[in-house]
């Protein structure tokens, strides 16, 4: 069988993204069939900026890649001279979200096993297109779903969320049965695909996950009713458990692989601590695989060559393997 | 002059209080004079149980110290037979408020340097005191206080809290300019009773510290007032920062010293994964210094000589270190 291929996203060319991707692969740290969703005039110009020495490629089609080059389905969206590094870059947005709009087609249609993307920049891209919201939004919308969910790979500590970019405020309004069913349900597939028997963890929304209704009933009403529904459908869910203690019986004590948090903070806070630079995002609830760097464009640092690519290379990796899990298992929508 | 007094006060009988001074005293931790306010038979039933070999002795008053012994203020409140490991007791709860009682007039009346407290459990002392809400409440009554705030310490990481034991929905609600205004204070006075020149954090409450309003806007109207008003003050201290990535840059990064935070597991969560069992809580806005063992009355292991003394043993030198700093530089009430 011809090897996978895995599609990456370049991102905005003001941003990190385009020099990541060549640092990589000079570094050797690209062990997996890929090709690149961008332009490879702007690839072309950190490439000669930073003295890299990639050999960039053109390739006509996903089928057609060469081995020994860095390929590239080449957009013909920016021209070097319109590269902007650390710049908000009306075009440079737009065609950000060509790539990603693309990736992920290609991804439906199984041309690619799964897309790596390089972070957009959430106002360059609302330049062109104001009703912007989000990166996994964009790809939810091209893969005509709307119920998603974050999950953050790390080495030591794996998190989904109940919410994300909301206010605390509706934040704790998100704390509905309904919704921690599906978060845990999307969860157990995808912790499934990382490791044999899985133990997950369910952390409360209050302190001490609520001390049977004294700090917050949401425990009660919400969750403890989510969890018991996941353990009679035979999902390996425990909790509600106190918030503050759950992440040290995860790490520390080796008691749980992943951990279903509330909110943004809940699972973020813990695995930045832990591992600031080399965990991964993925989306959960997407009939396609996608992964992602956890950080931005970092347009403070951009065009320097200083920008780290542990992200990226524990991104790709971690593509392949849930590649390789979702062959071996087949993919169920959740 | 006379080396300062310490008072243990011995908590819940019931719970792993006495055996934790008494095992801290036989292994050499304890290096202050100390006084222990709590129940001579107790003490005695724990010390034969485990047989610890440790000298004890009925001190007459805190004046009256024996070196060499481990002096207790014996309230008479306990029959050794009516000692029950592990078990909900109604005599032992009432007996270990009393205890605190004392030991916090004793600290009003200067007699002792600070208290250092061991677990109290709720339950217990609800049984003859329906009234009764927590420790931390209970020292501010006698104190005649009612604006107190927690700090956790730990060797990586000190924190501090706007609320603790509420629901979030509550502590959404409690993120007030005022109230900010008032932990802001108390934590700059703590923490430079811990570290000259300290820097100081200031946690957001939203996911990314709102992003400029579009995740909730208390951020620009409470948190952001209280820090430049705090700052026009000459307090050290910088924010709103993004919650999930404020952690990292106090430990991992040594860019802060403290980290002010919106709620109780915010703050409670990184601290606990970095340092379970020798973290150290501190009660700030008390006209007296108080610390803290950072865990509960722990009934599942009483008893059995197992629970650990590094959180006792660092509560103590804690105290100790504060009460040093505040000789020094005089207290004031925030």
């Amino acid at each position: 069988m011809m090897e996978q291929v895995y599609g990456i996203t370049m991102g905005d060319s003001s941003g990190v993204g385009p020099e990541i991707v060549l640092s990589a692969w000079r570094d050797g740290q690209i062990r997996h069939r890929v090709v690149v969703y961008g332009d490879w005039s702007a690839l072309d110009y950190y490439n000669r900026r930073l003295g890299l020495g990639v050999e960039l490629r053109k390739a006509p089609s996903v089928a057609e890649l060469l081995e020994g080059a860095l390929n590239v389905i080449d957009f013909g969206l920016m021209r070097a001279e319109e590269v902007t590094p650390g710049q908000l870059n009306r075009q440079s947005g737009h065609a950000a979200r060509e790539y990603v709009i693309a990736a992920a087609r290609a991804a439906l249609e199984g041309e690619i096993a799964a897309m790596v993307t390089l972070p957009m920049n959430k106002e360059a891209t609302q330049l062109s297109d104001s009703g912007f919201v989000g990166h996994t939004e964009l790809i939810a919308a091209v893969c005509g779903v709307s119920d998603v969910a974050i999950m953050l790979v790390s080495e030591q500590l794996i998190v989904t969320h109940v919410s994300t970019h909301v206010s605390m405020r509706t934040a704790v309004e998100m704390v509905k049965q309904e919704r921690i069913r599906t978060v845990l349900r999307m969860t157990v597939e995808a912790v499934r695909k990382l490791k044999a028997n899985p133990r997950i963890a369910v952390a409360g929304l209050n302190p001490h996950a609520g001390e049977n209704g004294l700090f917050g009933d949401e425990e009660i009403r919400e969750i403890r009713p989510a969890v018991e529904w996941a353990r009679s459908q035979g999902m390996p869910v425990e909790g509600p458990l106190p918030p503050d203690t759950v992440f040290y019986l995860a790490v520390r004590k080796k008691k749980y692989d992943a951990v279903v948090c509330m909110y943004h903070d809940q699972g973020h806070a813990p695995l930045k601590l832990l591992d600031f630079e080399g965990s991964v995002n993925v989306a959960l609830g997407l009939p396609i695989l996608r992964t992602s760097v956890d950080h931005g464009t970092a347009f403070d640092i951009a065009g320097q060559g200083v920008a780290s690519t542990a992200s990226f290379a524990s991104a790709l990796e971690l593509a392949a393997r849930m590649a390789a899990a979702t062959r071996r298992c087949g993919y169920t929508i959740v």
